[in-house]
Parts: C-alpha cells; structure tokens; sequence
C-alpha cells in the first residue's frame, strides 16, 4: 500500500516508520523544511512530497498535524482525493474535526482515529519505533466511515498490535479532556509554579527527585500541539479544570484548618487510583 | 558500626539493607507487627529489637518513622543515649523536628538529615537496593551538631555515593514545598479529580496513557507518610498551593476566553523547565 504521512513530527513520524516497517511505501509532507530535511536524514519516510503529490500517490493519507491544521487540511484532501483513497487523522480532539468532516460529501472516505500513545517530546527528531504496540486507539462515529476504509484502518491497527476502541466524538473528548488534556495543564502549572519561585529563590531546583521530575515532565511539551488542542476542547477542559481547582482548595481547606483528618479522607480517597494504575 | 533503624518502610528499609551490604551489623525496631515480621522475612536488618535495645546496643539511631513520629521519638533518644550515641532522622520536614530537638541539652549528638529519595510505595515491601546511590541528602543547621558526629555521618552518606547539601531546616521546608509536597497534592488531586468523573462516567479510565500515569503516580503515597508532612510543612506548603492554582487560574482565564496568545505564553514559559529536567 502506499501511504502518505502529513506532518513529520512524534506522531506521524513514529507512525511514518512502523509503516516503513510493515513494508509499505511511505512518502510525506512536512511544512516545516528543517523538519523535512531530517525526516529524510532519519528515513522515516522513503520520500518528501509536496501535499498535492501526496494526494496524488497515496491509498491512505495520514493526517498527523496539530489539530488546528488537521481541521484545515481535512476539507481540502476530502475534496481532492478519488473515491478509493482514505484519510484518517491522529488528533488529540475528535469533535471539532468531526464537525468538519460531517459538513463534506465524502465524509465516508474519512477515518477519525486517536492513538492514545505519546512523549513528551515533538519533531521528527522524537520520533521512535515501538511507540503504539499494546497501547489503545479510539476510533469515533465508526458508522460514518465506509465499510472498506475501516476495514483498511482496522487492518493497520491490528497490524501495529493496538487494541482498538470506539466512542463517539464527544465522549472521546470528554475521556480526553479527563485522562489527558488536564494532566498537561497541571504539569505546566507546577513548572510555572516554581520557575516563578525560582526568580527570587536560587538553586530551587537542586533537590528536585523524582516525584517533581514525574509530575512535571509533561510540561516540556510543545505549544504548537497543545494550544490547539486545548481550544478544541476547551468546554470539556474548563469543566475539569474547574473541578480539579475544587480538589485543590479541599487540599487548601484541610491545611488551613491544621485537619489531619481531612487530610487523610482526601489521601485516602485519592488512593483508590492504585485500582486503575 | 552496631546501626539502628526505627521504622522499616520505604526510606529505613532500604537503608538498613544498604548499611548490612555496607558491613554493618544492623538491628530494627517496627511499631507494625506485620512489618517487622515481613522485614525479618527480607532480611532487611539482623535483628528486631524493642526500642530500649536498640538504644542499648547502637552506635548510630536512624528515625526513619512518619514526621509525627519523629518529632514524638527524637526527645526519648536524645534522653537516653550515651554520649558517644548519634541520633539522626530522615523525615520529610525539618523546622518542626528541629524546633523539637534544639529544645534539647543534647543537641549536638543529633544530625537531621533527608535523603531526597524515594517511590510511591511504601512499607518492608518497598525497600531496595540502590534507592540512594546518586541522590541528594540535605544535611540541616549542621553547625549545631557535634563534629565527630557530623563526621559519622558523612561518612555514611559517601560510602553511599550521595550528593551532600546544606540548608537551614527553614530553607529545607520551603525547598521540599516547591520540589516535592507540592507534586503530591497535586497528583492526588489530580487522582479526586478523574475518581470523581468516574462516579458517573464509566471506563473514564480505559484510555489512561502514560501522560496520566506520570502525573498521578504519587497519588498512590500513603496517608500516615503524607498527612504529617503537610502538616509539619502547612505554612510553606500553603503558599505553594495557593501560587500553584494561580497558575491554573491563568489557563482557565486563557480557555474561558479563547485566548491562543494567553495559552501560548503560558505554555513556552512552562517549557523553560526544560533546562531543569
């Protein structure tokens, strides 16, 4: 099959690579000409294309860009390609981008796919094997996909050893905004927290173990992904950020008061996590 | 060296197994029945003893105990022990147990340390080798303990290959508030948070990846490590807290109003903690 990946970055460039992997021919199209350039020097794709090459050669197009390019992008290839072609994007946000693709006559040709896998790193320079073995992929509103090109999706899933799951656009995002999007919320904030600290406090850092490295590795990742994907879902994210704030000033509360028992029914409580990680 | 550990957990546990490797002979003294069986069981120390023998036969007393603990224990030891005897601790806090021990005749003969190490886990279960081995320890107020037994400990903590600081125990609570308290409120918060989705929102967890599994890793810590410490720690801890859900104010202000530029600054401020981690 030959596959055309747009956007080289973690995401598409991981994906580019297992694709390589399997034994398809992949080409790709990267925006930025750096990126592109080391795209080719780590072959993650057999060949740069521009996008209406891409288009041109391609079964599958992938659409591996942060969301507010895929949601520019997606009207544009769905207008473009012939009837047998397939498009799937990998978006952190499904229903922006579903909202989008619904409004198109060839929404059938379109795939909503989200693989739930990831660093915090970006660029083709972040790009790994191995990155979506055994992790879990959303595909939403499946029934408005063509039979054949879930079939096709499907395939390539099985093929990377995903476990596949399907939700509708908003309850993705709903999941999303809760098990994803506000981890990286609270991982900036703690970096802002204590770089602010640091201005008037040197060496802040110094004893910084792992506990602070865990909480705060997400804050290293990109503007150029996130900001995007928090305006997407900002409804979701505001309604979880508000009670993720609510859960703080509990935390406040309890130490304000000097309560050990407050305290410890919010520890208590929040160990029941042990069930899920 | 005859080496004491009370309080077989996480942080005394993996000591006392450092110190037999390291050739010492070392006894123990568990309030928990279960774990000092299980800490037998492991051979995590020659020897479990009442706290009177552990008094009686050591060269060095290690409180290894929750902060609460520490600050009910440290008083009895300095009491009791001879002149040659060295008390140290390895609590999470250090104002409190300081103001505790400096009210003390025998001042000098105890050296309040804390080993920036550690995991989620806790209890003889959780003990390992290798836990100290490049981590910092910060050593507080140094001056008003006595030379040979600073030297002693000194010489612990290199033969364990630990990065030695100095701090006040002030300066020490302000540092741990920033760089590890804060990361466990917000991880356990962070934990309330999805727990509470989950109550009417079912398999909120399926797609959990690990960008969630990194920031509430420490939300599995247990409760009589952590409601002594943020208390012992409140003053500070409330500051961070408090600056901490400023930070989030400021992204719910940014997606409140759909602010690109506001999320965008927010996130490439929170990127310099690349230079940290």
């Amino acid at each position: 099959m030959k596959i055309a990946v747009i956007g080289l970055g973690l995401i598409g460039g991981s994906f580019a690579l297992e694709m390589k992997r399997l034994g398809h021919h992949v080409v790709g199209f990267e925006a930025d000409e750096t990126h592109a350039k080391r795209a080719i020097e780590r072959r993650l794709v057999d060949q740069i294309c521009t996008m209406d090459e891409c288009i041109e050669v391609s079964d599958l197009l992938v659409l591996a860009t942060p969301v507010d390019a895929i949601n520019a992008l997606l009207p544009e290839l769905l207008a473009k390609i012939k009837d047998h072609q397939v498009v799937i994007d990998f978006g952190s946000t499904k229903g922006a981008i579903l909202a989008e693709a619904n409004k198109h006559v060839k929404r059938g040709r379109y795939v909503a796919c989200h693989p739930m896998a990831g660093t915090e790193f970006s660029g083709p320079e972040a790009a790994v094997t191995d990155l979506f073995a055994n992790k879990f992929v959303v595909i939403c509103d499946r029934d408005d996909s063509d039979a054949d090109a879930l079939s096709l999706v499907n395939g390539i899933f099985d093929a990377l050893k995903m476990k596949t799951v399907h939700y509708s656009g908003d309850l993705h995002d709903i999941h999303a905004a809760f098990v994803s999007h506000i981890s990286h919320i609270s991982s900036f904030s703690l970096a802002l927290t204590v770089l602010e600290k640091e201005k008037n406090q040197k060496d802040i850092f110094q004893l910084a173990a792992g506990g602070f490295t865990s909480t705060v590795r997400l804050a290293k990742s990109a503007p150029h992904t996130w900001v995007p994907i928090f305006l997407q879902n900002r409804h979701h994210l505001l309604e979880v950020l508000q009670s993720h704030i609510e859960q703080l000033r509990a935390f406040e509360l309890a130490l304000s008061n000097n309560s050990a028992s407050s305290l410890q029914d919010l520890i208590e409580r929040a160990n029941h996590i042990k069930k899920i990680i």
